[in-house]
């Protein structure tokens, strides 16, 4: 192809069309299923229940420190279906791109997408593109849908959560977040900001084992730490205590905090996992987790309670109580 | 909630987006998957082969004469997995959404989805919603992903065509299309173009029963009839011969297409179906296919030929032959 921008052609499910998927996406993503090119991807799964898990990114800016669009698109759906048990398999990808964005980024941002399905061992089995007028989207948006396989056994969910159960995060929070805030704004910190973007796929494999002693798993991306917690503790019906002291923080993410005034808490991480596991079992999960490249600086960070119920509590580095809320408004638009 | 129009923190991931979930899509979309609000639907399929296959939805306008964005999302990617042989069992829905934009329309969409979901006999079981800035989307850009599971049997794919197998499309070609850029350059015909959108779920019950008899399904939608005719001839390796004159186009359509200079054989269809099945069941796949409300105007329209392989060539009303090309450039966009 010797052009060098998108035009509206490409999305016209004509001859351009088919030379943008010949082109640019076959290459990168080339597998027997979507090969084939037909309307849908004919998959044999394995036995099990199927995880179906979607997401969108709007990211911007499409490049960050740590990853790109892509790679997020491909670990933000991996990790949503790590977080239900499922061993993640095939991704569909389907690419809303604005007249004009440039070819060559757009070959970037697949051959990451490849990179990272290669990683994580997912397939990107069928796709969609579509282009929209210039001024009518912004560079390019990305949503990819999963399909995993629960293995037997397996049930996570917060309804399995009772008091005296343990909260594992499984490394620092808040990079993702500040990560992408610092490119927009343009702040640079003496260590840089790195987005935390990763597929979890090892954390699920690694947490399988403990069949029901752990009760489930969430990744704490939009709205951070503090929010997923919240919807954790609505749903279980428990309330849920935890240290600030224990919650892992990194020092550029902490120092950069103090300054801009953000909560870490509240910035969003792609490549970690709050994870409730039984007291019984959750010093030999954390050691389990820690064994796990992604998890190695994973720690226990607080319990589950009967009371209050349906909240979440933190009990700061002072030693004083306070209820840590849901994110209100909004802290970070477009951080994934 | 009373708010009148979509804000950014509604894409947060925080308390606004929860609330929009709770008032918007899941009355709306309410089933006991969705309802269960985990990062994935977690799905027991019955036995067989899985399709699964994805869509964005860019059109413009948002409202047209026979459908919505909304019903347009759900019935496009019903009819993809139609296209594979697939029962639809389950959608994914991924909102992009320009900030500002009326919650009154959202919730039309919403509700629209939820009729042509409930319709076709599909559940909406999971979804994502995300928020960008005004400017940095055209209202809001729909994703649906379907899965459906094949029956035993059945292989739909443009391998199986074979010379002599006959080419049948289920009803007039060009609605669509020519109701979308009527409705954008505020033209009016003495009898309005409507839309054909729908879901065809029952044309893929009623062609299951002929097994390998039917060859393939195709849904002319971007790039039109001739662009599908088109795809088969190329990944089948053989040639398609149509006869002008047995292709169904509706009054309306035929004349604001001679009035326009548009050729109807190259404009959207979003409730049509390209059917090619084997010679000897090809009258009787057609005497069925008119029992289905949708395909009640269903029409052979030619035939697979060996020569000139991997084209299409079109006997015209005057008897000439000429080859019917692919779309080139781009004829309408933002269609679907």
């Amino acid at each position: 192809m010797d052009i060098e921008r998108i035009l509206l052609a490409h999305g016209s499910g004509g001859r351009l069309s088919q030379q943008l998927i010949g082109q640019v996406f076959r290459p990168a993503w080339s597998n027997a299923y979507l090969d084939l090119m037909l309307d849908a991807a004919v998959l044999e799964l394995p036995a099990g229940r199927v995880a179906f898990t979607t997401d969108s990114f709007v990211i911007t800016p499409l490049f960050f420190p740590g990853g790109d669009i892509g790679k997020l698109a491909v670990c933000g759906t991996v990790n949503d279906l790590v977080a239900c048990g499922a061993r993640p398999l095939f991704l569909s990808a389907a690419l809303i791109i604005e007249e004009g964005f440039p070819l060559r980024d757009l070959q970037t941002i697949a051959e990451s997408m490849a990179q990272a399905a290669g990683e994580a061992g997912v397939k990107l089995v069928t796709g969609d593109t579509k282009v929209v007028e210039r001024g009518s989207a912004d560079g390019i948006f990305i949503n990819t849908t999963g399909i995993g396989v629960i293995p037997a056994g397996l049930d996570y969910s917060p309804a399995a959560m009772r008091p005296g159960d343990r909260v594992i995060v499984t490394g620092p929070v808040g990079d993702h977040g500040l990560a992408i805030l610092a490119r927009r704004e343009g702040l640079s910190f003496s260590t840089p900001a790195t987005s935390d973007c990763a597929p979890l796929h090892r954390i699920g494999e690694a947490l399988a084992g403990f069949g029901r002693g752990v009760r489930c798993l969430r990744d704490p991306t939009r709205g951070g730490l503090a929010t997923v917690l919240n919807e954790l503790a609505e749903q279980s019906g428990c309330g849920i205590s935890v240290r600030e002291q224990d919650i892992p923080v990194s020092p550029v993410v902490r120092g950069a905090c103090d300054m801009l005034g953000l909560d870490p808490l509240y910035l969003a991480n792609e490549g970690k996992m709050v994870v409730v596991a039984a007291r019984e079992c959750a010093e030999e999960v954390l050691r389990r987790l820690r064994q796990v490249p992604e998890a190695a600086q994973a720690a226990l960070i607080g319990e589950v309670v009967a009371d209050p119920p349906r909240m979440v509590v933190i009990e700061t580095e002072l030693g004083a109580v306070r209820i840590l809320g849901t994110l209100e408004g909004e802290h970070v638009p477009r951080i994934c």
